[in-house]
């Protein structure tokens, strides 16, 4: 019996995507927000085999993988899927995935593009202003109801005229630096090398921007050499007036040391979305006002997750079409894979 | 005996300035922070005399007052003082300060011009991005530890393609206009007439602007034709998605009904540093992580203080030299004074 409404594909037939871990956004969205009717899932999450006994059960059907920053595409699981062409991340950070092992493998990688960039930047600057005009403490002393006894609060820092060195200038490094221009702070920056369209003032190396920064902002991707480079150099130059905002990923700052310089008053201040061993916090800066500290929120809105929804699905699709992907990954242009 | 170390008025020869109240900038910057070698203060507040005897006492000495936010101008104060030609504020608002008195006695008022503007809009900005991103409430999530037992925080909202409506388009909402502009948002306004070299759309009434908008941001002065503008119809119009946000001055939104509305989820939620009663506080909010509240500090910072002294110091120095004020404020063209 056939009817229109039968599907085109069984859905043994259609291809397979591996999801190895639930994604965070499923919690808000339900399980079928990635769904499409042109793929399917294998669901390693669901599944009461080991990843490796899953994996090899399925070896030849997986020809995609969806990653999250909480689900990372290790050598080991990409080794043992000999048909796997594709892994699409949800995340805009790519150091969960071995990109060296995709990249020998000819195994293209798409990402989130610029689509979390403005929420990003958007955050940075909420960090900032917060940390600079004191918000969130200010926002606890009044709820505390200390306002009418304690009376008036402790002046916050002006914004404008501040100068600010952005450590990366990609896609959310530029939106930052779009934004604080219209506060009226000079912008400059540190990257791989000089952007020639650019009219803020470059440095070749973050110490050197550090030097000549009230605030630092972070905005890098966290690879091998990028790993601690805000360290005890880079702050101490930086110095006790000093601002810092990491929006990145945890680990391209020493956090000791900041955490250390922090509680010694050694720094001004610091708006943190990301820590090295997230979500573990440390629990020497909860006491600190200067100190704005946020769980890893700078892509989480609504408008962005139903943006990354028709990014990932389409990726996907594009892929099992033959078409190009819409958000690739250039691993060729990539500096510790292109040797 | 002479010396060259002499000054050239003995204190008792240099001109008066009332000083009603310690400035709250004092208990920061101490009690000389206006100080001048061309004027001398009489400090009402460090008299045992009831205020009226004690301006009775010196009323042919006074030619100018020193007012803060917190030392009102009345009628009764200018009426007992004959020789009185100037009031020069600290604050932003001149609603402490009887005008229309003022203006009958051709008494100048100068303000802070736009010294505070900048501070002003840039806290705007971050009440915003708090309020939509969820700023304050994420970092009171981490510092409580919450963060690793209770996983991923809620998702924010977009900033970007935010429809914004300003009430009040002078220096505070220019500023504000400007830097929201570089994020996207469209930007519409309400004043007392449109201004014809504005980029932005303009609603000739409170009402329709919020039926436009998503995010309301009161920048306007109080006056009688101010006091609660933000009434039920408006909050109605803006809706239960609408956010609002105010520095301007707290009586200029129904605060009971704002109050009703949020803890009954009818609107979004609120960045709000000034209230109808401060320091007084509806504790109803206290427990709002969409209510971001603050002891009224966005004039609040070590620079602006910094300007603020040379604006003060000025207005007075060029009042006594018969020059031209620094910031004069005209009374000529405030509506409600102008018939």
């Amino acid at each position: 019996m056939t009817s229109e409404n039968q599907p085109r594909h069984s859905q043994s037939e259609l291809p397979c995507v591996l999801s190895l871990k639930l994604p965070p956004s499923f919690l808000t969205f339900g399980d079928h927000f990635f769904d499409s009717p042109k793929f399917q899932y294998l669901k390693a999450y669901e599944s009461p085999l080991p990843l490796p006994q899953f994996l090899q059960a399925h070896a030849q059907s997986v020809q995609a993988i969806l990653a999250s920053g909480a689900a990372p595409v290790t050598a080991e699981t990409i080794r043992l899927l000999p048909r796997l062409g594709l892994v699409v991340t949800t995340s805009q950070g790519l150091n969960h995935i071995d990109l060296s092992e995709c990249h020998r493998r000819g195994i293209a990688v798409a990402g989130a593009g610029t689509l979390y960039s403005a929420d990003c930047a958007d955050y940075v600057v909420g960090l900032l202003i917060d940390v600079l005009r004191k918000i969130s403490a200010g926002n606890r002393y009044v709820k505390q109801g200390l306002w009418p006894s304690q009376g008036d609060y402790p002046l916050g820092y002006k914004l404008g005229g501040k100068r600010v060195g952005i450590v990366g200038l990609g896609s959310i490094g530029t939106e930052v630096a779009r934004r604080l221009d219209a506060f009226g702070c000079s912008i400059s920056y540190n990257s791989r090398s000089k952007k020639s369209l650019v009219p803020y003032t470059f440095y070749p190396n973050v110490l050197e921007l550090a030097a000549n920064s009230d605030v630092l902002i972070i905005c890098c991707a966290l690879t091998d050499e990028t790993h601690h480079l805000i360290n005890k150099e880079v702050l101490s130059a930086l110095g006790s007036d000093g601002v810092i905002i990491n929006i990145a990923r945890g680990p391209i700052i020493d956090e000791k040391e900041l955490v250390r310089r922090l509680v010694k008053g050694e720094i001004r201040g610091a708006g943190l979305d990301v820590f090295e061993h997230e979500p573990a916090v440390p629990a020497e800066l909860f006491a600190l006002d200067n100190v704005v500290m946020s769980p890893h929120c700078a892509v989480r809105t609504w408008g962005s997750f139903e943006d990354l929804r028709k990014i990932v699905i389409g990726n996907f699709e594009a892929f099992f079409s033959n078409e190009p992907l819409l958000t690739p990954v250039a691993l060729d242009h990539l500096p510790h894979l292109s040797r």
